[in-house]
């Protein structure tokens, strides 16, 4: 049965029943951690779900990374984007197989992972980011997860413009949006969505400010509060504490401007 | 340029400025709202994005829909799955192009459609509900969206045990998803995600007293809030009222019994 | 006992047990409701808690209306302040028996009516408002409570200042506060607490940006969420909907110009 | 003017500008911080609001603690109820000058200041404590704010029976309450309402399966989230952390049993 064991290369991640987790592929050897060594190639052949020991005999189990899992073991220089935010975005965008997005603002490649995954091999991304040591850095977070191929990395500022038309989805993750919405028009189809993320209140207004002239109708904004349970049946219970903030979340479809049809 | 165009056959989300809604495809011909008529015949070979105008004046845009707008106009006879909830899901169950999954509890079909848009045209759904009715409509929301074909609608209460085996995943929306949890486990490929919705805190606690002698690991409750602005940027400020819930969702993951490897 | 049966002139909540509500005095006599008329009279002398029949049979509890009662079922014709946010501005505000107050904006008179409960017959209120109607209003709350000899009423705009010095507290309630907080620093006490609602981000961001040159320092802001659950022991969880909104509150003190002491 | 100047004995806050607080009396002399000594008799005489400097230039202001600021520095042995709590429970349960409540599970004191402080020189708080040191340390707490006169400790379990009749309010904030409905049913006037705080579900359900039995209508069942912003004008947005989980509260109304009146 396809996928029931563990392939040389295949991303683990081995997760402590305490709730310790590593991200690591099973191509390296010895592995170390504060738990204790394991022999990833031994973990080779194996089948997913299986328990390993550690060599001072801490149990490891061995289970299928998700989208969920990739997003948060990124290796990152920037905040990024948080799995609850990801999900809805994908929703609100519409990505999914075949489909075609930008994303300007790679940051460390969290979204830039979540897109490549959902458009498939048939899909198209493209990532846009001023800074090159970001960019690298996403570039090596989507080769380790086997999915470099899906996306075209551009390094520069996409003030003067996106190279593509007839975009699916744009989504915006910069500091000031405002200034790359007519860009975003451009690069759109007619009717799609745009979708940005922006931290501060300010920022919100700023970007509703400047939405409708440049041809977006439509305007949602919202913000997404993930609450975690202590999962104990006798005393169930939210966690103590949770994440307050991530981003608010700015959705608009693209209108074609200059009067109606029919 | 792909997708330019609307196309006989295409959905169209008709939006107008105050977000009034429809959801209709392009083959119909008169359609009559509270906002005049239109002959939808006509918007065929219109771009996406264009204004068309009601016989009595009203302006509607001619939008897109988007995968979190399908599931909201679906037709419903049971309580769907939110948006919000449905892209966490997503994530959190790996759902993506060539993946396979089993969803038990059809009901309207608001997740199954989206499963089955996410898996693409090589991957496999498998939906059980056990009230024929709910079945048949879900079907029909499916057919009318054109992802029919990527789902395999199954009548009958799944006590007994689910067909498939080395699935990517599994999600149970019913009232006792712990009478489930040993088939599911079955079904499931090793070191995988179970999902589940439920919407009282008893049955999470009565789920959480499950998990574990039915194989599973790493249990995780959680609920997500979305909160929405109204988008005016001189004065932003939350909507008066929100959805406070829809269910609480929980994750768990498959390990193999019997015994650790290495 | 005292407080153990109803005395003329003492205002009832009639509560019927799916949840309807009546505010009303021992005085009135006939009370017609869509569940029937009651003699109110035949009410005075009757213990608290009783329960009473109308004259086609519903059952009504006769119950003492709490504070948070009283602030709900106040006569109208401005927003009012909620009783989540009331609470948590008392404690913030530092009201309490013997205080002293100054509220600017009466509104309706809710936050009025708890400001004079609790600073006592020993305290006192200064409610300001420029509106003569909603000043009116505001008595004619305080005067069905009992409460009305504990506040003076001005009708006027507070932007010329504020008569009073020296007090403990001083909430601002109205559309552009940061045109009144020197006025509210002249009045308050060194040390103490101002208190403020705003409905906007844009206002907090305003007043935000003008509390440090009025002589305010420790800014803080924050949101109150008050979540509802249905009270169902064997199916417990979060009401459908909620209030998702009713202001930021934002507080500040006052620390004395220059230069230190010490 | 009163108030204006600082008295020996006084309690103050003393703050730093970037948010350390210290809550001490102007009675105790040297005082040492991290951020340097003081000598607090200095403060003694000075007006309320002033900065004082450490010796080593650091700055503090000199603020009048409010009721918020009492709770939250209350040396404590047990969680202790968070004010955001504390403000509804006081608009819930109509505590206010001259009121009796009675409070079960005193802990470390933090609601027993409240009720004290609200219920002014001629209420009557009476508390219960099984625990000794912790009836201790809270009489010790309140000490320190001037309000022990105001409250009776009892220092044993209420299972057999609270002493006093006819009461405004009873508070049970204990691990089982629904071992001691019928006993505040006892203790309460008529019409009066019962508050409780639980942290989990599992408690509200058993609460809320207990409550009709003992006499109590009228049941509701909710939580209070309390989200702080940044408070800076040209950034604003929500503190990236927060609590999420402090308990559940339920509130009840005491029926008399025993059929209708009127």
């Amino acid at each position: 049965m396809k996928g029931e064991t563990v392939k040389l290369g295949d991303l683990l991640l081995l997760a402590s029943p305490e709730g310790k987790e590593f991200l690591v592929a099973a191509d390296e050897r010895p592995f170390g951690t504060h738990m204790g060594n394991l022999n990833l190639r031994d973990i080779i052949g194996a089948p997913w779900g299986t328990t390993v020991t550690t060599h001072i005999g801490k149990e490891l189990y061995v289970l299928k990374p998700s989208l969920n899992d990739l997003i948060r073991h990124i290796r990152r220089q920037t905040q990024i984007i948080f799995p609850k935010d990801v999900g809805f975005i994908l929703v609100k965008l519409n990505i999914g197989p075949g489909g075609s997005v930008i994303e300007c603002g790679t940051g460390s490649g969290g979204l830039t992972l979540a897109l490549a995954w959902l458009v498939g091999p048939d899909g198209m991304v493209v990532s846009y980011e001023r800074d090159e040591a970001f960019s690298q850095l996403a570039r090596q977070n989507l080769q380790r997860v086997g999915l470099e191929s899906r996306v075209t990395f551009k390094v520069r500022d996409a003030r003067g413009g996106f190279d593509e038309r007839g975009m699916d989805a744009v989504f915006l993750d910069l500091r000031s949006p405002w200034e790359y919405l007519e860009q975003a028009y451009q690069a759109l189809a007619g009717g799609r969505t745009l979708g940005i993320l922006v931290p501060t209140t300010n920022q919100v207004s700023r970007v509703l400010g400047s939405l409708e002239d440049a041809g977006f109708v439509y305007p949602e904004v919202c913000e997404i509060l993930l609450r975690y349970y202590k999962p104990n049946a006798e005393r169930l219970r939210p966690q103590d504490r949770m994440v307050a903030h991530t981003g608010y979340l700015i959705f608009a479809r693209k209108a074609l401007k200059g009067g109606s049809n029919g």
